[in-house]
């Protein structure tokens, strides 16, 4: 595994300071920040630069949460490429969120608006224009990031020469989006959830633990689940059988991972990311895949991954017909992989072998890196 | 669809009268009742006697609740056998649970025991014992109830000759332990629920309401909730990108059922009986499937469904094996349907063509129903 890297530089940009951003929804953001992150140092035409979009719980630092896919000599080489990561619009890790002040000082709260994955990109487009970037020669994402590159695609269709979305279709299944809005649900119903106005408070911890565990269920296939914990007893030594609350190892694996979870996520950020992953649809929102597939102009890689439930590869496969079909240049590859969903994290030799093929061209153009590293 | 059926007899037996009934967990339950509803009337040596067993919300009314597959002229046809259904032990429809006195006079609540599907069906066989049955001639349900049934064969193989376990295998897969003990957590969660003893304020309600949402999903396959709901708006007219908790169709579909589910099972019941689901397992409670099947003296049929995934036909089909290899009599079959682990419920006559020729050795040696009707 490549050892950490550590930023070039990182930045907090002021978006649309007059007059805000204006959202899908109708309602206008005021003065938004993006936090920044690169790696290397962006060429004057961005030719050089990758944008990586996150999934619902990353952050604009991305070698730190996509180790052995970003780095060094990695499928994304920050030593040969400008690599660039945004906390996205509704983040919690520096980009204006449910948890940032409004205008009258206070938490937003209950007060976020709804986001839409669109308005995620436009904001990133936004940021890297302040920063002098109008053009990019890559995005690349899973999850919701693979959807974030796919409106890339599609709303900045002159801005990227390439998007790669892994794990993303052109919409959650109702299944998926059944888990995700009862995940949202649980949280909710957490009495310190306060209808989101709990920044003065304790935070709804316990709903956020329940929505976490509802994600790593879908984050994993059952087969992963039945090699690395079959039906054995919590390694801590507790018998399931024992009482109601005594646990498979399963059951201690998601606990953990909840409480994990709910030191380092804020569940307002949670909700407004889930929702905008919900709502993503490109029939919905460019009346079908094929229209928006004829907005396409970059050449355009969808990955299924083999064993992925919350977005199973016949969706992936389906949305790659379906923009293809409306003229893009478009690409489908299938990650054989046993782990499920989060095979894009979890198998970087992997995915970077299914990938690098893909990638070469931005290499191509590249003769060596001319960024200053850190 | 036939009309629904009144019971001929119903009658709370009461069991273990003296001592009580010794669970695998070491507790003695005193004095527990049994719920039990007769559709015909047993011969005195068990002959026509087809026991029903019933799924986590099911009930000792097996005819209100699998209309189409029991009832006259159905496949477990109550003109011609004596049907019989029992409330779990645990449940809420008349047999003892956690919301029944405790020899203090108070509900059990916290203080009610882990349960088994062993102890649900010794309890079963005593609740029979007590009014005269010996030995049935069949005992059939689907997926909790498709476990007793198996629990049947390997516990009592001398007592009944043909056992039909449906969308059941020998022990929940992690992943279906992950989502079932998720929704166990968020009942725990809610703040009504004062863990367990909540009988004297109001239920748990919207921890009960996240559990049903969770199994309604684990209930439907991905295809029929695509047909079924797709990515349309809610039916009452919410455009889902409206605000954070508007909604698509799936989620006021299981909203809906949330609200329904809370009305009629009581929290505890769904706790008790989800867990001892979690913990059947053939592998642990006999050393191994194959020494559960070298028990069996029953016919033993068991049925996948084909696009279930809380039991995947795969799983099933293991346990059959292995059964087998054991020594039982078992087949294999396997319903082809796209509406998911439901589908025992939802597509009676699909089910009932399945097992026709399964069930006609019950039939075979009736010459007619010789029990009276109410």
């Amino acid at each position: 595994m490549p050892e950490e890297l550590a930023p070039t530089r990182e930045v907090d940009v002021r978006i649309a300071p007059n007059g805000g951003l204006a959202l899908d929804g109708g309602e206008i953001l005021p003065a938004a920040v993006q936090r920044v992150t690169f790696y290397g140092t962006p060429r004057g035409d961005g030719s050089n630069v990758v944008l990586v979009t996150h999934a619902l719980t990353g952050s604009s630092r991305v070698a730190e949460w996509w180790p052995g896919v970003v780095g060094r000599g990695c499928l994304i080489d920050t030593d040969r490429l400008c690599v660039v990561g945004i906390n996205a619009l509704g983040g919690c890790y520096g980009s204006t969120g449910p948890a940032s002040p409004a205008a009258d000082g206070r938490p937003y709260g209950s007060r976020f608006p709804v986001l839409t994955v669109r308005d995620l990109v436009r904001a990133q487009r936004l940021a890297l224009r302040a920063l002098g970037i109008e053009r990019i020669a890559a995005v690349i994402g899973g999850s919701l990031g693979g959807m974030q590159a796919l409106a890339w695609g599609v709303e900045s269709p002159e801005a990227v020469d390439l998007v790669v979305a892994i794990g993303a279709s052109g919409a959650l299944t109702p299944l998926s989006v059944g888990v995700s809005s009862t995940a949202r649900a649980a949280i909710a119903n957490d009495p310190n959830f306060k209808g989101g106005d709990y920044y003065d408070g304790e935070p709804p911890a316990a709903g956020l633990d329940i929505a976490r565990r509802l994600g790593m269920l879908t984050y994993k296939s059952e087969r992963l689940l039945l090699e690395r914990f079959g039906r054995r007893s919590d390694r801590k030594g507790e018998e399931p059988q024992a009482g109601l609350w005594a646990r498979f190892d399963v059951e201690g694996y998601l606990a953990h991972q909840g409480e994990i979870f709910v030191r380092r996520i804020d569940a307002n950020t949670h909700l407004v990311l889930s929702k905008a992953m919900e709502l993503f649809d490109l029939d919905r929102d460019y009346g079908s895949a094929e229209t928006a597939g004829a907005r396409m102009l970059a050449r355009t890689v969808l990955v299924g991954i083999g064993s992925d439930w919350l977005f199973p590869p016949t969706q992936v496969h389906q949305t790659w017909r379906r923009l293809r079909d409306g003229g893009a240049d478009a690409a489908y590859l299938e990650m054989a992989s046993d782990h499920g969903h989060d095979a894009f994290l979890a198998e970087p030799e992997s995915l970077s072998r299914l990938l690098a093929p893909m990638l070469a061209p931005l290499y191509a153009r590249e003769r060596r890196a001319d960024g200053a590293l850190a």
